[in-house]
């Protein structure tokens, strides 16, 4: 039977603190009411000690929809008392705790040595498992950690009540063949491993969170930390809508999610607005250009079968239909193609006669538009037939 | 010793095809400049017989630099005619010839069979030899072609001269495990294989292109084709930037470019400015945010040691240095900092005293910048300390 992978959302926090992200709480519960209609099963909704706006914004994600609603802190008990009190409307809350894991970390950023990293990370796990919560664990920087003491602490907060272990590659360090080894590793060596659900937070510094992240699911892990349009600090975090298209496309995974694909290009649009971060044209599943054909080659290939060249149906994950974009590198058939959709049926040897002049067109242009063609079609005598 | 890599530029084919990406032939002799500077091996200039601009580029970008010029052609006589044509002044010209390889390709594009396909790359592959140029073929669609079929092809073009195969995924379809196991394949049941040069050509509908790169570099291919930002046909190539940066961070691969790092943030902008395309912030290596540090937790760590949190430093890649952004998620060291650099020392109850009042300004705006600073500075009587 299909493995269900728990899609984690963290727009709203890791995405949200991004320079010029930042949104009102009014606005965080517009994104957070789509995140539900999409399927998500967690939204991360804010760190509530690091600010009143993010203390509120939890309180009013609580109230506002009924997905598990995450605070973050660190391993503190000021921290965990506030994320406590914020969730408390939440019909199913979860406190995000966690302390470095790495040795980096440990020394020069905790001045403290790993049995005390781990006695804190343990004593936040129990203590924020007293406030009646779900309780996830984040090993910070785990991607660097030793593995040997990762899999030590991993099975101490596990024994400790931890619901979910975060095994995040915070500095986007990773390969995608040694990051599924790490969760492997842990598979392997800590006992109680099936008692908690292993997550995957993957940064992409080396454009590697999506594909760090899939190796962290097939190896094992049950939840994946996503971001829409996968922004986060600095190179962002894994987007979302690549990860919930790969297990989609991807049968042979034999992995599942709750998200409804659908509704994946106008949430991220929405979240591009509101946030005001530009999505690329190239960005794939979401970008203006993800689904548009434009060489000759592709667009002859495109027009006699679409799957071609197109994996996936934009239909699927709800933009309305492939663009062909005429250009000086589109061919015959895309040429023949636009022209029929105008009307206009020319004949072979019209066509050779339109396409040699549409090439002139095409060299001086950027792209060639329905009135470009109109007008190549009205100087080569060719008549709109009805 | 380290293996190098060789790396195949298709920003001026590949992207340059994109809507609204087309250049003239000016503007892409200037950036063929660029990419010899920054120290790719071959630059594919264009697809010669498709339009008139294409073939006065390869002509052009042939003259202007001593990179490797490559043409891309069809199967054709004609195509391949007009591309050594074109690179006539080449210091080191390539024919880029091939065909579908994917059953899909070859029954609803070609209407044709794996036998016919077979013998019309073989024939393209000896015909351009004969034009005195390195010859590279592409295997089209061999992201999704039968593997044993794919392996027949490439010995066949081997033993028929061609110097490079490119093995694309043309469709994106690929993860890494997968694409790196089909050139794993290759290595294993090719006799002749040494004797060519494997490229890999990986497309980024997934969100995948860069980490099938690497998968297929480890796997033992010895030329990446990729773009500068990743930009290509619908969501674009392999980003160059990630590739180089990945080889130079993971020494462990014992891989090595002739890349000249520093040089990459210049080049990315250029080739944005002039395509029109724009860099989204959150784009590795090369993102306005790709080495911005906005949370408390994570420009604390920055602060007391820059590593905690960057594995690549932002000089490396030819950006001036990190950037610590102020928002309602900063924390007091940030603060600080920012407020030394404008000539605070603030004492420990003046600090408190002063984030109190930042965090309600960070409420309300999205950045703090140094104005701010310095009312918030004022209005809690603290004065520069010269």
């Amino acid at each position: 039977m299909s493995r269900k992978i728990e899609i984690f959302d963290t727009t709203l926090r890791d995405g949200e603190q991004v320079p010029g992200c930042q949104l009102s709480t009014e606005e965080k519960v517009v994104i957070a009411r789509e995140l539900e209609l999409l399927g998500v099963d967690v939204i991360e909704a804010g760190f509530p000690i690091s600010s009143p706006g993010d203390f509120l914004s939890v309180v009013e994600l609580s109230k506002a929809v009924s997905t598990g609603i995450c605070a973050l802190t660190r391993s503190k008990k000021e921290d965990i008392d506030v994320a406590a009190e914020a969730l408390h409307h939440a019909k199913r809350g979860r406190i995000h705790t966690g302390i470095g894991s790495s040795d980096i970390h440990i020394k020069t950023k905790f001045n403290s040595s790993r049995e005390k990293v781990l006695e804190q990370g343990v004593w936040a796990v129990s203590y924020a498992k007293a406030k009646g919560y779900e309780v996830e664990f984040f090993a910070e920087d785990a991607g660097r950690a030793d593995l040997a003491f990762l899999a030590q602490m991993v099975e101490a907060v596990i024994a400790a009540g931890a619901d979910v272990v975060n095994i995040p590659d915070t500095t986007g360090y990773c390969l995608p063949h040694l990051y599924g080894k790490r969760i492997q590793y842990l598979f392997e060596h800590v006992k109680n491993i099936h008692k908690a659900t292993i997550s995957v937070h993957c940064h992409n510094d080396l454009g590697m969170a999506t594909a760090n992240t899939m190796a962290g699911l097939i190896a094992g892990a049950g939840q994946a930390e996503v971001t829409i349009n996968g922004i986060g600090e600095r190179a962002g975090n894994t987007s979302l809508e690549e990860v919930a298209m790969i297990i989609r496309t991807h049968k042979d995974l034999d992995l599942h999610t709750n998200i409804v694909s659908e509704r994946l290009y106008g949430v991220s649009n929405l979240v591009s607005d509101m946030m005001r971060m530009p999505v690329q044209p190239n960005k794939a599943i979401v970008g203006a250009n993800a689904f548009a054909h434009s060489s000759g080659i592709h667009q002859d290939g495109f027009l006699k079968n679409s799957e071609n060249y197109e994996i996936i149906n934009p239909s699927d994950v709800g933009v309305p239909t492939s663009s062909i974009v005429l250009t000086a590198r589109s061919g015959r058939a895309a040429l023949k193609h636009r022209l029929e959709l105008l009307g206009y049926q020319p004949s072979k040897p019209e066509l050779d006669q339109l396409y040699e002049a549409f090439l002139i067109v095409a060299d001086e242009k950027k792209n060639v538009n329905d009135a470009d063609l109109m007008v190549i079609a009205a100087n080569t005598s060719l008549l709109v037939q009805k």
